[in-house]
């Protein structure tokens, strides 16, 4: 039996277990610097910078679904999941599916006009998964990061 | 001589005036449907879902960028920026670099770890750029989206 909810501030130690879980299913787990304090602080604060829910199977922790608010300047406001992740022994029963239905839903309740995501481009049983919900896949696009001292670097320059 | 500042409400119509520019330069135009009353509402109430800031060259309005926080359940906070646009005529004097700099700045100000932004893939004078910035290419995600009729029926589900 299926239930989703929100996640409590107690629940970070489950939550960053199952970060890392993920992680390592996607083969980042050296990229992981998050700490419980970190997203106890980012998520269940005042003004939290993500919203978890989280999936029970007969009261067992099954899986979690991060996401957050996110803006097109050509078409408005979107919600952006940055994770949807169900643990191996809970799989093939739709728990992923109806997170993001949760997801979905809260967006159009808020006014979002698209929910966004992205996927490692060798993981072939989830993209075809998005594909059977209808999901576009924005190829003209690439994604970009800076950090560390090459953010610093940029960073200085405006103040010269 | 340049000046780089935050956007006012009034600033909003020269704004979307620019949003289509950038959309018209990314072959885009037809995506467009943000108003200025959208653009209003959620960039400059009380809890503003992005940030503008505009660029003047000599007094005049020579392009803006537009940013937002977003979160990495690995790695934690981030700044996207959204779009950076620099008009013609004012081109080559490293406004686009100055307008990315103050983003770098406002970023580590804030705690953030990583500048996030996404480019078109046929754009490769903005690839090159990117590149001597330091920026790092991430090829092995892809980016999607659900809108529309798709989004519905996936919100509808949950519900079900």
């Amino acid at each position: 039996m299926l239930r989703i909810r929100t996640a409590s501030v107690e629940e970070v130690p489950s939550l960053l277990e199952m970060i890392l879980e993920f992680a390592t299913f996607e083969k980042l787990r050296e990229e992981v610097t998050i700490t419980e304090a970190m997203l106890a602080r980012d998520g269940f604060g005042s003004r939290p910078r993500f919203r978890t829910l989280i999936a029970e199977w007969d009261g067992a922790v099954a899986g979690y679904a991060i996401c957050f608010p996110i803006y097109s300047t050509f078409q408005g406001p979107a919600l952006f999941l940055e994770d949807v992740y169900v643990r191996p022994q809970f799989r093939d029963k739709g728990i992923g599916k109806a997170m993001i239905g949760e997801v979905a839903a809260m967006a159009l309740r808020e006014g979002c006009g698209a929910l966004r995501w992205e996927v490692l481009a060798w993981n072939q049983p989830a993209i075809d998964f998005y594909k059977r919900l209808g999901a576009i896949f924005l190829d003209d696009w690439m994604a970009v990061r800076i950090e560390g001292e090459a953010l610093r670097r940029l960073a200085e320059q405006s103040n010269a």
